[in-house]
């Protein structure tokens, strides 16, 4: 193809923050269209159908059978499931013509049951797995980045079926290989995988696989000493207390207006680790209290008390009605309609500084084994923190990292098939209900993920094995006769050789022509001009700038060829072999 | 593939009355979701996957670049053009979580100019067209015969831009025997292209592509004389009245309770093309009345009087408000609030039977030209008829006929870059709007018309280049070792060669299993059996019948190969050339 008629154009200005949605703005290949939506140009389109052919090859190497579901579902299915109730504004909800309530899928669980409800009735047709690559919506009150975080994505989404959890642990193995080779074949290998939380999705053990970048949304928790992995929601928080050799009694101390944990340690002169601090959130529901104590230097893991509350809460706005002496709040003592919990970081610790439930005191000498009754149960409700220790080799080894997600998997058990009474006759005649794991990569996303790994300061630096084009040809003075002929010769040898070759053959200058060039982020470039034919030859570089070299005209179509395939092999070579 | 791990049931019962639909049910392609909205099985899903193959590559060769846009789009940009006024309730229109006016996508014109706006800005960038393959949703209020009508589906469409209408012109031509290509590639090179009206989407020149079949829901006018083809809704009407020599006085006669063309003509002894009928509609916007007269034997065309009117209109619930003696409404001595339109099928005729405005009363002896003022305009508002005068030859030789539209072409014109304010510098620096061309095919009513016109009564005859898979192996008796090893070894044998196969090896007997691979409709099928085995070969046949015979085991990879590729070569020996 020619740059000239490529539809969208490229710019300089800088457009945004994120470095992904500034240079596939200033490169032409998306433009949104309203809020978290956006159409993409051909560059985008052209890497968006290279990844769905990864896909495409991946899910059917684990026996995936490609099928499609509606964008557009009744609600009575999402009924069927609960989900019509359950979810949040994030799934949108509508009428049609004739009154019908619709929903537009954010996920397809619900549709995978039902086209596989009464077509796989006897233990003979399992395991099986279901896979499309479709259009979905999820209403997202914050969406940012381009298409790092959008409304409407193309995603690829599996369902798999089984008859045993074994089953299942056994398929979940080969869907994270698979998912391994999909982020090594589009260029990115340094993908993890890490625990994650289930979320909305139902289901015990989940993984996201991430990217680890400055700019992800997601806390990543990872252990350098034993390779432990887990996203922030889904880590274990463990707090080692040293109890003091000698417990203090309980005694009021006046403070005055010193409310905060930082305010009380300033002037009782104690660190935040010696404070035990009150959190009050409220239930979405009905606004009732949740008051939670931990240590004053942990903080709240909002999807773990989610997750035992079984509800969704928020930080309270107000707790005039919860009976609690704001800034004072302590454990003993303690008069409230509120739900009351105690985190795990207490567990140990001795002589810390509390609330006294009292305007202007608060109470030292704190030790919870002592002063909370004996049926106090601890709850892991924080999040882990830089520094600490790892739930898995017992080290003082955790670090904290950013990341993108750009995949997760799930083991769902029988949440969806349960709900919406799909079974089948089991070996011995009884009707059960199939165990589901579900697997999505949204194709977006990932593409923006990657320009985020791999550019420079000129624009993405695509992996050959997703680049829109492989080869760019720069012909510069391409009014000049026989730099025209040949960067034409070389454009046809090229195509006909099946390499995927973009050609600059404009007026411009070469800054111009360069600056585009990096924009589109041909991997290999050749160029032609007047100054290289006067030592008879083409310049054949790098996007990565990894190489830069001269090559002889008559071999350039040869030696691009076989640039082509090396960089195509050096980026297999990181693919780990199907399970 | 092997057929037991295909995800699907086939059964024998026959679910619905048009054929397509019932064998794609029958056949494990489609499953129902809710109202015109369906999943697709993987033989559907690998159908599509090549039908959208066969465009990317067609519309690729006519320079389309693929781009992606929204299933869900802003209001506002629909307000842009206007439509999001003008079209009725099959656009889905809902708000999103902040209360913002959005709709569903089932046209993509809007889009398609925002995406060019502000990156097309001077003429050197034409012509360039635009095209993707995405899901649409249309609020269609009768959905039917399963993906034939449905409110879901998946759509190629594709938009050209053009700085003159002549360069548009000459894009259409190409665009026009693209399509020809796709049908014929699709193997359905029945498929032939109508003048049609261009309805809600603007513009004056524009094709159907339409499969003629019994089940269609267009008629479609042809002169076998001089190949002229109309949908019925934009084929002139031509009417040739042959006056009589004698001129009849005015007369009123009394008619009694006859009221209809038939009642008054049979009391009359007229036969009804000596009638003038008078036909009430009403406007949807405010119910006002439109009174039509036409000769008695013809129809009106509710798409040449909507145009006309330039609004939408119903026929006539009560007509108390118009003044009107309903069953006795003539043209003479008529005080009404209607508008009152004449057909050109009145020009010419003489000694016509019409109401006579008053009960009980008709007119005898009306004759238009002396009996109507004399600037009495006849458009052309009623439906062409079979045997009726063809608008190109002139001869007496029109064929109605149904068809399914599979596909449309249209010259839009400025319609959507002028409302929307798209501009470009032209080569003396004016800025213009450009001219626009738009393509459409729905993939599955493609796939469903294919199925309607290539089936028995056994299941679909999917063209080789279509098909799900091109070869079934049918293993007879599959726990006979020695069918077994022969099976295993062409099944190898051909996915080694690339070859498309399906493979049946399930413990079922002999018409079972040949039942399902008619269902699932390979174009080949090699039959494996104790008795073949007995002749030392295996039974090579065709789905539609047209060869059967024996090749010897070791010759029959090869045979297989020989035969996909000679019947892919008679599929593409109807593909006309590219323009």
């Amino acid at each position: 193809m020619k740059v000239r008629n490529i539809l969208g154009e490229r710019f300089k200005e800088r457009a945004f923050d994120i470095e992904s949605q500034n240079l596939m703005t200033r490169g032409g290949y998306i433009k949104q269209v309203g809020n978290g939506i956006y159409s993409l140009f051909t560059p985008a389109k052209r890497i968006q159908n290279k990844i769905e052919a990864i896909l495409r090859e991946e899910m059917d190497a684990i026996d995936g059978q490609e099928v499609l579901f509606p964008v557009v579902m009744p609600a009575t299915l999402w009924q069927s499931s609960g989900r019509f109730e359950s979810i949040g504004k994030e799934l949108l909800r509508f009428k049609d013509r004739s009154g019908a309530d619709m929903v537009l899928g954010m996920t397809h669980e619900e549709a995978a049951v039902q086209l596989a409800m009464n077509v796989a009735g006897t233990y003979q047709k399992y395991p099986f797995m279901i896979y499309q690559i479709q259009t979905k919506f999820r209403d997202e009150p914050r969406a940012r980045g381009g298409l790092i975080r959008v409304r409407e994505f193309t995603m690829k989404d599996a369902y798999s079926f089984h008859t045993s959890q074994a089953d299942l642990e056994k398929y979940y193995e080969r869907a994270y290989r698979a998912y391994e080779r999909i982020y090594a074949r589009a260029g990115v290998p340094e993908v993890i995988a890490v625990k994650s939380d289930s979320g909305m999705m139902g289901g015990k053990v989940s993984h996201e696989f991430m990217l680890l970048t400055d700019i992800g949304e997601d806390s990543i928790v990872i252990c350098p000493e034993c390779g432990f992995r887990a996203n922030m929601e889904a880590c274990e928080a463990i707090t080692e207390n040293v109890p003091d050799a000698e417990l203090e009694p309980l005694a009021e101390v006046f403070t005055g207006e010193a409310k905060t944990i930082d305010e009380v340690g300033a002037l009782l002169k104690k660190t935040s680790d010696k404070t035990c601090k009150a959190v009050v959130y409220q239930r979405n529901s009905d606004d009732s209290y949740v008051l939670i104590f931990c240590r004053g230097d942990r903080e709240i893991n909002e999807t773990k008390l989610t997750n035992y509350l079984k509800a969704e809460i928020h930080p309270a706005v107000e707790i005039e009605n919860a009976n609690l002496a704001a800034g004072n709040i302590g454990p003993v003592g303690l008069d409230t309609n509120a739900t009351v919990l105690f985190d795990k970081s207490l567990v140990g610790a001795t002589n810390l500084i509390c609330g006294a439930n009292k305007a202007e005191y608060h109470l030292s000498g704190f030790c919870p084994a002592r002063d909370l009754p004996g049926n106090t149960q601890f709850i892991d409700l924080t999040k882990a923190v830089e520094g600490g220790v790892c739930p898995c080799c017992g080290k003082h080894s955790l670090k904290i990292k950013r990341g993108i997600e750009v995949g997760n998997i799930f083991q769902l058990g029988r949440r969806y098939t349960e709900a919406m009474g799909m079974t089948y006759d089991d070996e011995n005649g009884a009707r059960v209900s199939p165990i589901m794991g579900c697997y999505g990569i949204g194709v977006g996303r990932l593409i923006a993920s990657v320009c985020e790994e791999h550019h420079d300061d000129y624009g993405p630096i695509w992996p050959i094995t997703i680049a829109p084009w492989q080869v760019e040809i720069c012909a510069l003075r391409a009014d000049d006769a026989s730099v025209r002929a040949a960067a034409d010769k070389l454009y046809k040898e090229l195509e006909d050789a099946g390499v995927e070759v973009l050609y600059d053959e404009r007026n411009v200058s070469a800054g111009f022509m360069f600056s585009d060039a990096d924009l589109l982020g041909a991997p290999v470039r050749v160029v032609i001009s007047p100054k290289t034919l006067s030592r008879n030859a083409f310049e054949l570089s790098a996007r990565d700038k990894s190489f830069r070299e001269d090559v002889a005209p008559e071999n350039a179509a040869e030696a691009v060829r076989a640039k082509v395939a090396e960089m195509i092999a050096a980026v297999n070579a990181k693919v780990p072999e199907r399970l």
